[in-house]
């Protein structure tokens, strides 16, 4: 059994509504300091297969197919046995 | 100035909608292997003070009252120098 991240980040310059959004309220909470707010998606993932670098290949395909966007995400996965 | 890195998880026994549909998505896509899927907000944020231990403060405060829902929520926060 593995445990798979998938760390799905919005690239350079695609704006981020939910983290513009954040930081505004923290600003009418009063919490000026914060400069800037952003949001990171994260799936954990747990998966039955006895071979980590077919975990990996396989998470490399979900993450083209349906978790991420390439058009407007970077990702990053991590691997771990359980 | 302070990353701030607050990691948001539901608690055990609460449900995961999100999971639940990306579970069901990825079966759809033939991904049998996959036993659970979870999902995980984190937000990032940018801090403009010069005191770790404020930066804690305010980052528990905003947690509290914007980012996260006692309820429901269980939360990590990571604090790193910039």
């Amino acid at each position: 059994m593995f445990e798979a991240k998938v760390t799905v980040r919005l690239k350079k310059g695609i704006s981020d509504p939910e983290g513009v959004n954040t930081l505004k309220a923290l600003h009418l909470l009063g919490f000026e300091t914060v400069k800037n707010a952003k949001t990171i998606r994260t799936f954990d993932l747990l998966i039955d297969r006895k071979n980590k670098s077919d975990v990996k290949k396989d998470v490399e395909q979900m993450c083209q197919r349906l978790l991420t966007n390439p058009v407007i995400h970077t990702y990053e996965i991590e691997i771990e046995e359980k």
